[in-house]
């Protein structure tokens, strides 16, 4: 599978503008100039405008056609350099995290989070009874490594991402948190080194530190997700066990990096040895056409564990994760026995029948549709109320919104404010153990935009302005 | 709940057969005698003599009487003192390991596991569907610490436990699995001193190592349990973080700690400040007519955490667990949210709906029953064909049977040979990190006895006898 037309040219452009080559501002040439520059035909040139449009990078004028947005992220200082591992053990970082855990529940912008409203419930629910009725043991049947008929399923549909699993390498697991856990397990011992990205999933710095693991923070591009030259970089001056990644639109950026890169960082690895476990758990939820390529697409040397989960795409209540396992297969199956729990036959069996029914594909474009749709009101809204010299990313799937506020803004006391009346967003200070992102804050876009949440993001970018103001006061 | 009469007239007998005052092959008092002696009435005599014979410390001979079993087990003399703590990565132990749970799937002596055929399979079935029709969101709800209704039935049956949970706080987890990673994650850091049971359940040495944790093994009897004497000795010299144990029925053994013991071990751990988290996924599966007590029951500090699970109880397909957290409800629920996935809607709301259906109890009175006789028939084939000086633990709970042949047994040698015939056992190896139980096996009966399983028992026997007689010809 080859990357389309358009695709390349919105990547190409989308470089422009983050080199610089094109500055916040500038026109974008118009679509007669590109065709003839790219020698490209109309109807592909405007597709990749509609990307960059979709990724937050230029916005349209009436009559005057495509502009550099001025408020997208520029490529932070910082990225430039990895910094030192750490053993992750920062008492302020935990305090943060169970404080976060602690408030967010109820708080549709704080958890990441998909509404209920856009899973399958009818379709599910009638395959649930269906199954009870088929099958006569299913209430008892449980499994450690997986049902067959869900692994199949699992490895048709690798097609699509350009990989091509066995149903024999896939090993069940109650979500990604446990398959990242195991595999963790797997490739590394206490007091090891794994390279992950800064800022990165939560889970992941929690689940380190659980494992007593050392974090070596690579930086990360809001829009372009990991750097590869830092990396590279890291690598040369580390010995590191294991590198975790999500290349798709992970928490708290919604990133996407580009296939090159991907291809750069499965290429990169494979050569030092050091064996990636990719998290792809939001790569379905695009908003564009084309459901974006994991790393694992890249591998040559069965060097990636790709782990997925289906509980942002089919349903919370079917949160069945897996691992492609790869060589490490039959290690992976003997570990689950001695680690995990088993997972209920009745909800592997439903969802592998829902993967067969035909019902997926147009629920998948329902729900890239409706979660593209939210996050554009979010974004809208955002504008709307927050701060001037606020940064949005650029996500293009998922439902994660990541901002940044000018540089010196308290976000303590902005999450203090906030919560007293009634939100919660989560800080970006939970992303990292250091304390590049304390200007930063993340927004879940998984529920449909209503008043009251409108309401929301507009008390916390007005308090936004006050605690900016009051620092300026005091400056 | 005090314990009942006949109960403490069997613990006074066991104790004084495993003190020696009545030796091997010794006549038991008669009937009339003991109800002198212990100022009891018939009834109470007779039935704290079938609890010694169920627990296969006497056996009846037609028209003597009582006698003293000669094949139970005496108290070993490692027992006396514990080991060092050790930092758990012995490569041959996990070798063990991996051999083990890659080859024990589908043997039914191997993996500790019960026939579905046991389960309330209809029941659950008619309340799955119920529970689909009548709450319209179910399939996508799933919540991180647990549904109410569930929450006050485990509150509810917990006072038949001699507990008073809270329904606030339980936690709900997948499993007691990852109950127990909660609560080390909640009480430890990597590096620090973990006392557990040696033998004890393979689950918790594995998670010790995954977490970096050192093990101090305390010395555990296969009919009493873990030795408090043992436990005293060890605090008094080391610094420990924290106390697993499973006081009924554990892995491997199945022994049962008596209410004395548990009340000295919460009072002895609560003077020591150091917490404990019990493992109580058996205690429902006593094959006598009390459910024993947990040690959770005699805790005056709220210094225990009682983790429990319905996977051996209710159906392997409900492999939901919980933790009842006491003052550690607050972080141990924002833990969750942060390590854990959510447990499905559909599966908590069953089980509820199931305990309070009023079909538990008779549920668990089959279950118990048909355990005990299954316990029975593999005791018996074990007799039948191993080797004399074979010592079988007296289980009176779960369905677990624990062998010790005479010292020296080639045991890697026997477990070749058994799975070269299609023969699967848990070798004694797999519980401990030294070297005590090498000569010990485990036997899963959680299957109804059949031609095929006797004949596996009687190859095992068979081949013991063989590799026996190989050895005592070399030496």
């Amino acid at each position: 599978m080859t990357t389309p037309r358009y695709q390349q040219l919105a990547d190409d452009l989308s470089h422009c503008i983050r080199s610089g080559v094109l500055k916040p501002g500038d026109q974008v040439p118009s679509v007669r100039q590109l065709c003839a520059l790219h020698d490209a035909s109309p109807a592909t040139v405007t597709h990749a405008l509609h990307i960059l449009e979709d990724r937050g990078l230029i916005e349209a004028r009436p009559r005057q056609g495509f502009f550099v947005r001025t408020q997208s992220f520029a490529y932070p200082s910082q990225c430039a350099l990895p910094g030192r591992p750490k053993a992750i053990e920062l008492e302020g970082h935990r305090k943060l995290v169970m404080e976060f855990a602690q408030t967010c529940g109820n708080h549709f912008l704080g958890m990441s989070a998909i509404d209920d409203s856009l899973f399958p419930t009818k379709a599910l629910k009638k395959l649930l009874v269906q199954q009870l009725h088929r099958n006569d043991n299913i209430v008892n049947d449980a499994s450690y490594t997986g049902d067959i008929a869900l692994r199949e399923q699992i490895a048709r549909r690798s097609l699509l991402l350009d990989c091509d699993f066995l149903p024999d390498e896939i090993v069940l697991t109650h979500g990604a948190t446990e398959a990242l856990d195991l595999c963790l397990r797997l490739l590394t011992k206490p007091g090891d080194i794994v390279a992950i990205a800064a800022p990165g999933p939560l889970r992941t710095l929690e689940m380190l530190e659980g494992q007593g693991l050392q974090a070596l923070e690579i930086p990360s591009h809001p829009c372009d997700g990991l750097s590869v030259d830092a990396l590279e970089f890291a690598l040369r001056h580390h010995k590191v066990a294991a590198l975790v990644v999500n290349a798709n639109f992970p928490s708290p950026t919604g990133s996407l990096m580009p296939d090159k890169e991907k291809a750069r960082l499965a290429e990169l690895t494979g050569r030092h040895g050091v064996p990636v476990i990719e998290i792809d758990i939001f790569g379905e939820l695009t908003h564009g056409p084309q459901r974006p390529k994991p790393v694992k697409a890249f591998d040559r040397h069965d060097n990636v564990l790709y782990c997925g989960d289906y509980r942002y795409v089919i349903s919370p209540g079917f949160s069945v994760g897996y691992i492609a396992a790869g060589r490490h297969r039959l290690t992976l199956q003997a570990c689950r026995k001695v680690h995990g729990e088993p997972v209920a036959a009745l909800i592997q069996q439903t969802l592998a029948s829902f993967m067969a029914s035909g019902q997926y594909e147009p629920h998948l474009r329902r729900l890239r549709s409706q979660l593209a749709s939210q996050m554009a009101a979010y974004r809208a809204a955002v504008f709307r109320y927050f701060p001037k010299g606020t940064r949005v990313a650029c996500a293009s799937g998922g439902m994660l919104l990541w901002l940044e506020l000018p540089e010196g803004t308290d976000m303590t006391e902005l999450q203090r404010r906030s919560h007293c009346e009634g939100y919660v967003f989560a800080p970006g200070a939970l992303f990292s153990q250091g304390e590049s992102f304390n200007n930063c804050l993340r927004i879940n876009t998984g529920h449909p935009m209503t008043v009251e949440l409108e309401q929301g993001v507009r008390v916390i970018g007005e308090l936004a302005h006050a605690v900016q103001a009051e620092a300026a006061v005091l400056a």
